[in-house]
């Protein structure tokens, strides 16, 4: 008969000192003291500290004495106060101990590769191979139970609102546009596929003209894109659609649920309503649709000003439609330098041409363009920057874009350098206002920026006429501390908008049917106004446990190159389970022949 | 400015009156009396009557004018008491209604293809091509609501009882043994594929290796097998597994857990600790291993009885190893000829070579085989099957499996027909004692009945040398009405218990090693002792809402043929999205030559 645990390691106290107990977990350490042995055990909950002596263990010190780390034990005894000298503060239960009477050991261990234990310093491949067991380790225990929690919390949540919870397929069907698809051949029907979903997106519309009203889940979503550290194949979204809602009630409502979000997972309380900045801003103020917002440091459009000065390059940008923006990095007139030389690069890898800077040491501008100022030139931009004594001002010009991506990462990088972000802190706010179209240069011809359903702005609608590219959609971010951690749109629900909408986007009707048929035609029959949300749940919770990856975040992540070091997959798979699926895989000679042919012909089998 | 709801159609109530309301909705029906326009405007909640008068209208009876079926309206007006003569007893708001000033056309709509209305006569195929609106149907919301409410009574239970929520991956790798598995083509790694989890088993296993403890997860399953009325491609089990819990502790848990599912759903106290039935005594009393036990009728062996009587078929059967099994049909000895004749094309179906009967009228057995009976023949059946007036008796006479299959289903016939089953009852009961394995005729071998980490109860281990095939294993169902609604089993933990395990299954160490390896390599580490069990979810939503088919509990099902009607999945795809993947479909020539190539060497590529 197994002794199984009546109390868990880590949630003993003093309160059942006296009481008999019984214990499960594993060997995180063990003392031999002068014949005295004392084992750490470990369970999810914590550490207890077992104790086995010849005065009161009998047979089971010598049963303990043959346990190693994590070796699997049960045993039985009195919880006691430890004595003063020994109570040991770093550990919750650190008051208390069992004098075991009674053990077995469930099951033996070989060494792990790796300590179980916080902050262990091995190669990741390792730790992923052997996730098991680096699943064990506080940290990480901690984090997936946070993950859990956190789920529980959107669901209670959106629960209490009367959202309803609705799986929606994994296998389905191919999209036209959006980044590439798993696919998953058919056994019945020879030469189809189904694809993974890259988000419900059709369906919780869907849902919509069904009146279902307001939908959620914690739907799993699939990319096949190429992986960077913050991307995973496969990953989690909070999947939220609600009709009969306008975009400031359903932002109201996310934010009741983020607040409360925050509150039972890292116990902080957030002011609402959260910030509101436009696209536009943030691009402007920060250089980013993402503006990390911990810190100030906003770059200023000084285009004006230096419009007509002897700084060529800032006089003939201005001319040719380019923008000239500064920084002003608060007392970094001291930097040296070396340190505004390595400047260059990074505003290289932004794409920058140059970064001219100024410096403001003992009421004197000074750097290599100062001389090509006039004093009123000087006079605005003192004005403009807030210039003081012991300022840094950084110069970028350049097309807009290009200003905004040197500026912008340049101003993260000095304000985590000058150490002006708290890093305690969770500064939410919404970005709105996004603009419904983007000009693609190669295809010519406008592009949805969120999805071709999304909604513009009323005001804007005259805009389809004139200048498409003005128009502000009803889109809008979650941004948390510089990280894109949601967002959603309000859908065109109006035949007439939608008409208007592809035709901006140069489909014809029959094109648009081709691509959307059967949203189309459920938008036929009754549609309410609607619109949605999706949180990253990944990333939000790797920002609430204070991870830097994506992968500490999930139980069985896989490699940036899409492998599960774990159970090995992808994997070469027996030959009959491909003809049952009729396919076959591509040798490689003939693999690039085919490729070479598919090229000029890239729509030969339809 | 759109008019956005203050309230729900079907919740309004008396406590509203004289409030000045705003409700969206869609138009369910419209009658027009007189000039004034009645409408019965409808959302998620229920119905609600509004009506347009040229007394308090005013533009809005010309605008509602226009509205036909299925538009989607916002208006706004006063909630009043309906005159006594008008109230309609059969609506929930029956008693009120709304006295529109305001009226908003927010969309039309086609005239669906089938009415939005409960029990509606139309081709499923239709109803799954326009799913949308089937959805907009009372009934069909009505399902997805309990099924959203019943995965929420899920996660609170096992929330409150430390279960923690983690997501496994989708993609995962193929398995050696099991059910025909989904595949997806990796474009990292050509050649190579992922495959999809048939379920979460491998990694709810680690989970307790990685000593999590509690582990449940509502998953999305695959199985590529062919379909049957209850079978969907995906499907969605609420998984779990523990460890540190004896087996009949985590049965309580789970009787804990569907009480409060069936309080909260359908408004019923179950009776607790629900019934335990051996595998043994399941199939030798009911022929099935998930009996309904909402009514008796138990088969009787009556071998011993019959072994020398003259009926030539019993003895014979008896003599042979077979079985002689009768049912009491009671009440039933008035079946015309024709009845009873129709039974044997039935008892053919599950095997049966035919079925003897006798009925007992005016206090004598008739039929064609009574004349065969001793007297002390027909004593000891009187008295072992509870032979009255009136009664008819069944007999089979075959192998143990095929009598089973006979009498059982003809059980459930005979229980329905008689109407001995109470259809508002919910009866569950847990079938144990599985047989560990089973000894696969082909393959000359043991097989896993269960799986291969399925723990035999301890007192049985013994049996591997003796008699593997009589090993009980610590594997149990969880049955309702007749239908598996879950499963499960404490897994071996033991390295010696699973080494007797593999021998039985004929494995060497090298064979499981190729087929398990990366779980072995795990249990090496310190596996605590654990097991498990999963709900099926769609199945156990079916039962609760009284419904006959899984596709009527699925937001979007796909039909017999794994096809989405909606989305026209699966589908051919653009050659170009194969090329990236490595892959070809097989031409139908070559597919034929390569399959019987394949034939011979079913290694090839290995």
């Amino acid at each position: 008969m197994m002794m199984l645990k009546t109390h868990s390691c880590g949630t003993l106290t003093k309160a059942e000192v006296g009481q008999t107990v019984t214990l499960n977990g594993w060997v995180q350490r063990r003392r031999d003291l002068g014949g005295v042995l004392f084992i750490d055990l470990r369970d999810r909950t914590g550490i207890m500290q077992i104790v086995f002596n010849p005065d009161f263990s009998g047979d089971a010190l010598a049963i303990a004495d043959r346990a190693r780390n994590e070796y699997v034990l049960a045993i039985r005894g009195e919880v006691v106060e430890r004595d003063s000298e020994t109570v040991n503060k770093n550990l919750a239960t650190g008051e208390i101990e069992i004098r075991v009477t009674e053990i077995e050991i469930m099951n033996a261990a070989k060494t792990p590769p790796f300590p179980i234990e916080d902050g262990v310093e091995v190669d990741e491949s390792i730790r992923l191979k052997y996730r098991y067991l680096d699943l064990r380790r506080p940290e990480m225990q901690k984090t997936l139970l946070l993950r859990s929690k956190a789920a529980k919390i959107f669901r209670d949540f959106l629960d209490g609102e009367g959202f309803i919870d609705i799986e929606t397929p994994i296998l389905t069907k191919s999209t036209p546009e959006g980044a590439r698809d798993y696919l998953v051949p058919s056994r019945v029907h020879p030469g189809e596929f189904f694809a993974l979903p890259q988000s419900p997106q059709i369906f919780k519309q869907l849902l919509m003209v069904s009146g279902l009203e307001r939908y959620y889940q914690i739907a799993r979503c699939f990319r096949d894109e190429d992986l960077r550290a913050d991307r995973q194949p496969e990953f989690t979204q909070v999947d939220i659609e609600t009709s009969f809602l306008s975009q400031d009630q359903l932002l109201e409502l996310l934010e009741q649920l983020v607040a409360k979000l925050l509150r039972e997972t890292v116990g902080v309380e957030l002011q609402l309503p959260f910030q509101r900045i436009t696209y536009a801003d943030a691009m402007n103020k920060y250089g980013s649709d993402k503006p990390d917002l911990r810190f100030g440091m906003e770059m200023e459009d000084i285009t004006d000003i230096v419009s007509s000065c002897d700084v060529k390059v800032f006089a003939s940008v201005a001319a040719s439609g380019g923008v000239v923006k500064a920084l002003n990095a608060k007392g970094c007139a001291s930097w040296s330098r070396k340190e505004l030389d390595d400047l260059q690069p990074f505003a290289a890898r932004y794409g920058g041409k140059g970064l001219a800077w100024v410096t403001v040491k003992e009421g004197e501008w000074r750097g290599p363009i100062v001389k090509f100022f006039k004093p009123e030139e000087i006079a605005a931009l003192t004005d403009r920057l807030g210039v003081e004594e012991g300022d840094l001002l950084l110069f970028s010009a350049d097309k807009k874009k290009v200003v905004a991506d040197v500026l912008g990462n340049l101003r993260l990088r000095i304000g985590k350098q000058l150490g002006l972000i708290d890093e305690s802190k969770f500064k939410f706010e919404w970005v709105v206002d996004f603009p419904l179209l983007g000009y693609d240069e190669e295809a010519k011809r406008y592009v949805a920026e969120h999805h071709p359903f999304t909604r513009p702005n009323e005001a804007d609608i005259p805009l389809f006429d004139t200048d498409p590219g003005q128009i502000r959609a009803q889109a809008y971010d979650l941004v948390l501390n510089g990280y894109e951690v949601g967002g959603g749109s309000m859908r065109i629900y109006q035949r007439d908008v939608q008409e208007l909408m592809f035709k901006a986007l140069g489909f014809s009707t029959e094109e648009a049917h081709e691509k959307f048929g059967f949203l189309l035609d459920a938008f036929d029959y009754g549609t309410p106004p609607h619109g949605g949300f999706a949180f990253g749940f990944d990333r939000l919770v790797m920002l609430l446990t204070g991870r830097t990856n994506l992968r500490e975040t999930i139980a069985f992540p896989k490699t940036a190159s899409a492998t599960d070091l774990l159970c090995d997959a992808p994997s070469e798979v027996d030959i009959t389970q491909l003809q049952q699926l009729h396919i076959r895989t591509l040798p490689k000679a003939v693999k690039q022949t085919e490729a070479a042919a598919v090229g000029s012909t890239p729509q030969a089998n339809e």
